[in-house]
């Protein structure tokens, strides 16, 4: 099954409940906007690309379901329902994009609401469809980069629970396994929500790819041990200019890859790129709830004081000077960035090998 | 009560169990040099300086419970313990210091084993007291550096639960605020086993010291922000060349101030400092159980996949390059350090002031 699927027997979305593994494997169907937009802000569904399709869907429940009898009513309260699935997770550029991609169709429509629902599902089931050759084609080009016996740092989850299926980041570490390149994974367990060592070592396994898990402060002594030779991740906004929004973490994880002269590798859908931004530091951090960090036990105990007071930014932006290639399903998009967006060279090696 | 204290009647050792913290505040008591090395193996007690006396009272105990009737005899048993209380936590410099600084008492003796047994408490009393001085001294050194208003990103624990009292890094931090500084703490949860969120936290509440807690992820965020006006944390040992062995994801975090022209402060003692250890790629990491990284439940669930493997280093080396001020209790050594260790001048005023 897909990590987000449309059942054309009930009309509904049903997707794998992300917040319940590596302990079980469940699913949460969806028949409104307004539960799409709950599983998105609860994280039953995350990931760049997944919820650009769930955005999609969300929109195409309401049309299938809650339609009015009048085109225009109906146009009046997709959009309605576009603002609320929007702001369910303000940062993810894709979230919107996959919005937008259905409410054009919806503003293009002046027949009949029929014709209206028929477009919108059309469109949706589209981008999930586009979204599984999207992320075959740029793992591809993304395990072009990895050598045979690659050591890998991956953060966050990028796999097929991130998108449709396949995945970014760790999608091209899993094309290049396939394809007899022995990698191996140190996986950022990625705090506060754990989805390294939740999603992402459930996938290793899955996949069968030798791995570990790692804290996140602990990428630096790994980096400068010399034992790492690539770190890969996927980007939930790529800015103008190359800068790379991506969950909290990123930046430091770059920084140190830098100072030890190890690649650092984004994967990610042109879909992600948002040219209507010029540089990383203008994209507004989505600040999020103090009970992801302080909602975990220590061997039974409790991991602060009560009522203790938290930050918690969920994204960071990895100024572009870090990034040594930025991987699309287009091609590999070498530094500098700004320069090299517009003709996307497929390109392989990195600078420094 | 101190962290760490001799009971003179009962001739045991009570501590505060930091296992327990911040959830409840319980005691542990020692009779001998094994429940000591169990104390310290399973972090009831932790923090370098508190180690050094810990050790030193391990020894004291079987001095005191398990001498000899010959003074041969109880020269070797102390020597047996002596090398199980520093296998315990092989990294920290100070554990085996203050061990080591009994242990010479101990070779000296040539009269009988009362002497022996009066001349080893008294030296381990005496750690105790200078410990408490030391800190107090470092601490108002530490504090010289810090300015009124400053936000300062804080790694690991380090104040009074860390020594026998007043504390390193954060006895700087208390030093100033106690004096009238306003300053405000972004408090690293610092993953594994969360010394930040746990212990730090709880005594910046008993200082009445505004803080946040961050994962450790996020400081780079906070630093690339240009919140932060400096970065403050302790070592586990201090090379010649003045690189810091110390907590896992100092070497990341100094890295992100150094990126951001933040000033990266390491306040320790004298006793710290290795001077046997040419540079901190020589020490070796101690790798401690994966059970401390999976030992954590997210919202009630299982963090990562059954049997998952893990990597767990305890610390790592920050090479001296990104340090921009060493404090110890005899002063402030500026960079470079190697050129400087030796005059310890008292210097205040940071680089890029």
């Amino acid at each position: 099954m897909r990590t987000i699927e449309w059942n054309c027997e009930s009309n509904t979305v049903r997707m794998i409940d992300q917040r319940r593994l590596p302990g079980s494997l469940e699913y949460l169907d969806c028949k409104s906007s307004n539960e799409m937009a709950d599983a998105i802000r609860k994280m039953a569904i995350r990931g760049a690309p997944a919820l650009g399709v769930a955005g999609a869907f969300g929109i195409a429940l309401d049309a299938i379901h809650h339609a009015k009898s009048q085109l225009a009513d109906t146009k009046k309260l997709l959009r309605k329902s576009a603002r609320l699935l929007e702001e369910s997770r303000p940062t993810a550029v894709n979230l919107a994009w996959g919005i937008r991609r259905v409410m054009v169709v919806v503003e293009k429509i002046s027949t009949s609401v029929s014709d209206l629902q028929q477009q919108v599902l059309k469109e949706a089931l589209g981008i999930a469809d586009e979204d599984v050759k999207t992320n075959l084609m740029l793992s591809q080009n993304g395990a072009s980069l990895i050598k045979d016996g690659d050591t890998i740092i991956h953060h966050c989850n990028t796999g097929a629970l991130a998108v449709v299926d396949w995945g970014t980041a760790l999608g091209a570490i899993r094309y290049a396994h396939e394809h007899g390149k022995r990698v191996h994974v140190l996986v950022d367990e990625t705090r506060p929500r754990l989805q390294g060592s939740r999603l992402t070592a459930w996938e290793c396994e899955q996949y069968g790819i030798p791995y570990e898990i790692i804290t996140d402060n602990a990428a630096g002594h790994f980096l400068y041990s010399g034992k790492v030779q690539k770190v890969y991740f996927g980007a939930d906004r790529v800015a103008a200019n190359g800068d790379v929004v991506n969950k909290i973490g990123t930046y430091m994880l770059s920084l140190a890859a830098h100072a030890n002269h190890v690649p650092v590798v984004c994967v990610f859908p042109i879909s992600t790129f948002d040219r209507n931004v010029k540089s990383g530091h203008l994209v507004s951090i989505e600040q999020r709830d103090a009970d992801e960090v302080l909602g975990i036990q220590f061997h039974g105990e409790a991991v602060a004081p009560e009522n203790a007071r938290v930050l918690n930014p969920a994204f960071d932006v990895t100024p572009s000077e870090y990034i040594s290639a930025w991987v699309t399903e287009k091609g590999i998009i070498r530094p500098p960035f700004s320069q090299n967006i517009g003709s996307c060279v497929y390109n392989s090696g990195l600078d420094g090998e």
